[in-house]
C-alpha cells in the first residue's frame, strides 16, 4: 500500500499538529454529484453498493470533483441486515422497505451471523479497487451502522416518524432487544474488521437514530453497544469516528466509548463540546447542510463561525453536522471546500505559535 | 367565571406550593380516545376546529375519561395561517397541506393583517362554551404555535424532511423572513391575548420547530420572536409556557423570554434543567411519549424516575415529552395520570417538611 500524500484527515483525527483543518462531507458520493447521478442511471442503488467498479468509480469522483481530503466507501448500512438474511427495497423518495420487519422471537432466531470475508466480500473487494486508484492521494473511511441504528430500522422496517414499532419492542421484550443488539454488536463488529483489513484508513460508526432515545436509554441501547463494537474491532492505528445524530447529552460518556473522533450535528456548539470532550477525543462537523443553499457569502460566513468556534490547533475535522442534501448546488460544495482549506491555515499558526 | 376546584396546574406554573404533581397530556384530546374517534367520524379536523361545540366536547374529554389536571382547547395551530389568507387540506396520514406555500415578496404581501375577535371568532366561542361546561373543575389552556413554527409550515407549504425550502429562504433572504416573522409575532400575541380574554388560565406556545436551527439561527429567527409574542400579550396572571422541541441548548435564554413555563422533550434531563433555569422558571415534562406503550411496571418506573429527577419541591408540571400518539391505550393513560397523582405526593411532603 502506497504511503499516503494527504494525511491530514488521520492526523488531525488524533490531534496532532496540521498546517490546515480537513474536510470531507457526510454523503459526498452522492446525488448532489451530476457524475454520481450519471452512474446511478445505469444501475439501481443495491446494485451500485454490491458492484465492486460501479462503488470505487463513485467513492472517488467527490476527492476529483470536489477536493475533500478523505475519500469514505460508497455503500449502505443495510448490507449488515441484508447479509444476516433481511431482504429490503431501495424505494426512491421513501428509502429502504423490509420484506419482513423483525418483531418476535422467532423473527430473531432466524437471523444469520455473518462472515465478512464470504457475505460482504463485495464490499471488501470495493474497498481494495478503491485504494488501488486513490493511489494514495487521501486515506479512505469505511463505515457501518450502529448496533442500535441497525436495529431500530430491522424493526421498523421503513421510514418512521414516531419509532413505535422499536419502542414497543424495547420496553416489552428488551431481553430480545439486547440478544439482537448482541448479535448485531458482533457482526459490525467483524465487518469493521474486515474493512480495516481490506484497507480502509479509519471508520466511522453512524447512530443515526440514537438521539430518539431518552438519556437512559440511549445509554442501555446504544451507547453500551457503540463501546462492545469499539472494544472488538481489530485495528492497529486506524482512528473511530463515532457520529450519533441528536444526541446533545452524555458526550462525556460517548467520548469515554474508546472513539478517537466524535461527530457533531449542527444542533451542537462546537467550542463548548470541545471544551467538555476536547482533550480526551477529535471533534468533526458541524455545518447546518442547509447552509449549502446559501450563496458563496453566508457559506463563508458561517464557515468561519464554526471554525471559529473550535478555535486554534488540531483535533478538528471539518464537515457538515448531517448529509449533504441532494439539491445542493456542488459548486457550493466545492466553495465550501476551498474556504475552509485556505481559511483554516491561520487557525494552525496560532497553534505553531504558542 | 366560577372559582377553580383544582388550580393545581397554575400554582405549579407559578412555582406555589402545590400538595401533589399535576399533570396533563399534550394532545390529550386526540385519536387514542374511541370518543374523540367517535366525534372524529361526523366530521372532518377542520370541521371540528371551527365548530365551538365539537371543540368543547373533545376538549372535556380527556377530563372526565382520563382524570389530567387542566384542559387544553382543541384546535390547530394553523388557523393563524389560514385566518391571514393561507388555505390548507388536512389529509390524513400526511398531515396539512398548503395550497400556495410562502415563497416569496409577493407571497409575503398576500398575507392579511388579522383580528382575533372576527377572523378567529369560531377560536374564542369554543373556549367560552368550554369554560362554562367545565364549570371551575379545572383550568382551560390556549395555545398558538411560535412565529416560528407557523412560518415553517407556510413556508415548506407540508410535512419536510430537510426543511429545504424555509432554510433557502432564510439564508437568501432574511429580510423576507424577519418581515413575515415580525406580522406574525403580532398575530400571536393578539390571538393569545384574545384567548385569555375570552378565559383561558394559561397560554402554551408550541416551537414545534426550533430544533431545526442551529443555536445563531435560533436565537435570530425563532426564541427573537418568541419574547416579543411574550412581550406583548396582554394578561393578568395567566402564565405562559414555552415548549421549543429538540431545541437542547440555549435553556438560560429561553427561560429569560419572559416565559413562567418552560417545556421540555424527552431527550432531556430534568434534574440538569431545573439546576440550570429552575429558581426562575417552572418546568414541563418529560415522559417519553412512547413509555405509554408499556406495561404499567414499565409506565410506573419510569414514571419514578421523572418525578425523582425533578426532586422534591413545587414547579413541575408532569406531561409527556411530546404528544401522545394516536395508537396508545387510553387505560395507560389514566394509569400514568393516576399514579402520578398518587405516587407525587411524596415529594411535596417532603417540601412542607422544610
Amino acid at each position: 500500500m502506497s504511503e499516503l500524500k494527504n494525511d491530514l484527515f488521520l492526523r488531525a483525527c488524533k490531534r496532532l499538529p496540521v498546517e490546515r483543518t480537513p474536510i470531507w462531507i457526510m454523503r459526498q458520493a452522492g446525488r448532489y454529484l451530476p457524475e454520481y447521478r450519471a452512474v446511478r442511471e445505469k444501475a439501481d442503488f443495491i446494485t451500485m453498493c454490491h458492484t465492486p467498479e460501479l462503488a470505487a468509480e463513485v467513492t472517488i469522483q467527490p476527492v476529483k470533483i470536489i477536493g475533500v481530503d478523505a475519500a469514505i466507501i460508497f455503500s449502505d448500512i443495510l448490507v449488515i441486515p441484508e447479509a444476516m438474511g433481511m431482504k429490503f427495497d431501495m424505494i426512491e423518495s421513501r428509502g429502504p422497505v423490509f420484506h419482513h420487519p423483525l418483531r418476535n422471537e422467532e423473527d430473531g432466531k432466524q437471523l444469520k451471523r455473518i462472515d465478512p470475508g464470504k457475505d460482504l466480500k463485495y464490499v471488501l473487494d470495493a474497498i481494495s479497487l478503491t485504494k488501488r486508484e486513490l493511489n494514495g492521494s487521501v486515506p479512505l473511511i469505511g463505515f457501518s451502522g450502529s448496533p442500535w441504528t441497525l436495529f431500530t430500522y430491522m424493526v421498523e422496517g421503513k421510514g418512521s416518524k414516531n419509532f413505535s414499532y422499536i419502542k414497543k419492542l424495547i420496553f416489552n421484550n428488551p431481553k430480545l432487544a439486547h440478544k439482537v443488539l448482541d448479535l448485531l454488536s458482533d457482526a459490525v463488529a467483524d465487518y469493521l474488521s474486515a474493512k480495516i483489513e481490506a484497507g480502509v484508513n479509519a471508520v466511522q460508526i453512524f447512530d443515526t437514530w440514537g438521539g430518539i432515545l431518552s438519556q437512559n436509554d440511549f445509554e442501555e441501547f446504544s451507547l453500551y453497544y457503540i463501546s462492545k463494537v469499539i472494544s472488538k474491532i481489530k485495528r492497529n492505528n486506524e482512528p473511530i469516528i463515532v457520529f450519533s445524530k441528536g444526541v446533545h447529552f452524555k458526550l462525556d460518556k460517548i467520548a469515554a466509548s474508546g472513539a478517537d473522533v466524535i461527530g457533531l450535528d449542527w444542533t451542537m456548539d462546537l467550542g463548548e463540546a470541545r471544551k467538555k470532550i476536547g482533550g480526551k477525543v477529535a471533534l468533526q462537523g458541524n455545518l447546518d447542510p442547509t447552509v449549502l443553499y446559501a450563496k458563496p457569502d453566508k457559506i463563508k460566513e458561517e464557515t468561519i463561525k464554526i471554525l471559529n468556534s473550535f478555535g486554534a490547533g488540531s483535533g478538528h475535522i471539518f464537515n457538515l453536522g448531517h448529509g449533504i442534501l441532494p439539491d445542493v448546488d456542488p459548486e457550493n460544495a466545492k466553495y465550501l471546500v476551498q474556504f475552509v482549506k485556505e481559511e483554516s491555515k491561520v487557525f494552525h499558526k496560532i497553534d505553531a505559535k504558542k
